[in-house]
């Protein structure tokens, strides 16, 4: 069999040559090809079998290079947040964002700035168009989600930087409809819990602090069904974007007196009950559980806060 | 209401003090501390205070640091592999490894090494006790697989970097045994095709080239359920360690004559047909397909060989 399929795959054997977008749409319909030539490679290849001494990870690496997760190791800069972008599921790990006072309010009467916020109705009235949602090219095509995705879902594009964040500065504005920072919401997701937090950051914690820092991402908690455990969601498009079951907002709040304080919140990805009297609080998760669900460490360069805040829960566990 | 939760959060306000080791495991049933202070952190976001111009997302690495996706940017070195761990599903993103013949073979009759892989016949004759599961400690105890997860489950503990890769290295044999390189395979899988594909790539591969490079790891592919696209899999024990749906395997073949050429695999995480006769060329898959759903690029920095890839793919369309 082994004979069989040298030949069959000799047979196959390509050259390389030519350079092409590496951001170009992904190929699947074609025929395939399972064994090719990577010619430019040699030369790396020569050097690292000269040093059969050296680590294995450097003669791997030296060779043909680790595979990447697009994006994850180095967070995508934008104008006024950051997001480190998640290529399996074409969504955000999450996203950060430095809210401050000044940013949103005008206290000075000669303060001429003019709400372009493309939510808000004095900028609808001032006939500034609403941004339209954009990719972002960084992400390799085979990873990047697009609006088409969602045509013929349930389901709508929710922002986890809000453009109400930025009231003031259209390009800010604009940038958070790119898609890297577009996750599916189930529709009246954004009008619930989600939204009165939103409020609450802007209208409370940054009126009242020095600062805000926020950040928003999606979770998928598995769920009991037939007895066993698992996890379940719906994939949209040919993208094959993922609908999160969950959201988190990990907020940092830098104090007038320059403490840091924590809240973390988890919210379900559905449409809250008619009538139903949202209460923030009854979203406050402790934030070990975001960081199990997520994958992600919080403040890993300061673990010592962190990794106290168990003890300390575990401490007023007994106070309590 | 915002009122009210301010008081809430203040209440639960508490002071950071202790250090402890960040392997804990997770105390997740823990009450909540939604709010701490985090003292430790004040002098770096004064500093970034004083700098209101420094950029949006240095202030916020500066004063709180990104979140981590644990080991994900920083692969994990063992002694003959390297793995990058997918802290999410709490199973390895890939693992790479590279098998040159005189780690397999002895020529030379003087070479007096003994094959000490433990599912060797030689070597459990010689006594040699079956090295135990064992975790790795550079993985955060949130987001660590335990051999417990899989206790009273349907699935077997099922290896990426396969220790008969290693006959005569005990240590790398061991290493094989970490819970980083464990993914969930259901019983038989490992008899099946994906034996056959280890054998081919150690027989034929390894004996005829210079030497193989050979990326592994688990995908998790959607499928069509009630007219929808979906993802579902299983989710085992309290580690939630995600059960994949497919398995591939990305092999480099550095030739005598100093070539590099590519043979990529999938096949799905399932206990082959009784009788079913295995031919691995039906298994033989386009790298791009790959790598649309493990969300990783492969050849980052040799794109010229990757993006080719397709465009070859594409000129032999026509060519056939």
């Amino acid at each position: 069999m082994f004979r069989n399929l040298s030949r069959a795959a000799c047979a196959l054997a390509v050259g390389i040559k030519n350079q092409v977008d590496t951001s170009q749409q992904p190929l699947l319909n074609e025929p395939m090809i399972n064994r090719m030539c990577l010619q430019k490679c040699l030369p790396a290849v020569q050097a690292a079998g000269q040093d059969c001494q050296m680590y294995v990870g450097d003669r791997i690496k030296r060779a043909v290079g680790f595979p990447q997760l697009t994006a994850c190791c180095k967070p995508l800069r934008y104008k006024d947040f950051i997001i480190s972008y998640d290529t399996k599921n074409r969504i955000p790990n999450w996203v950060y964002e430095h809210l401050q006072y000044h940013k949103f309010y005008k206290d000075d009467p000669c303060d001429r700035r003019v709400n372009v916020c493309p939510f808000n109705d004095d900028s609808a009235a001032l006939g500034n168009e609403k941004p339209k949602f954009h990719p972002d090219c960084r992400i390799h095509g085979y990873h990047r989600a697009d609006v088409r995705d969602y045509c013929d879902t349930e389901y709508e594009l929710g922002l986890m930087a809000d453009p109400a964040n930025y009231p003031f500065d259209a390009e800010a504005c604009a940038e958070t409809q790119v898609m890297t920072n577009v996750v599916p919401i189930v529709p009246g997701f954004s009008c619930g819990p989600w939204f009165d937090l939103q409020c609450y950051i802007r209208e409370k914690l940054v009126r009242e602090n020095k600062s805000v820092y926020v950040c928003s991402g999606p979770l998928f908690l598995p769920c009991e069904n037939d007895g066993k455990v698992q996890m379940k969601f719906d994939v949209l498009g040919e993208g094959e974007v993922s609908v999160p079951s969950h959201f988190f907002k990990v907020i940092i709040i830098e104090t007038h007196d320059g403490n840091l304080e924590l809240e973390s919140y988890m919210m379900p990805n559905c449409k809250p009950e008619d009538g139903e009297e949202v209460k923030l609080d009854d979203y406050l998760t402790p934030l070990c559980q975001i960081e199990h669900a997520s994958g992600l460490i919080f403040f890993p360069e300061k673990k010592v806060c962190f990794t106290s805040n168990n003890k300390r829960r575990g401490a007023r566990l007994h106070a309590l």
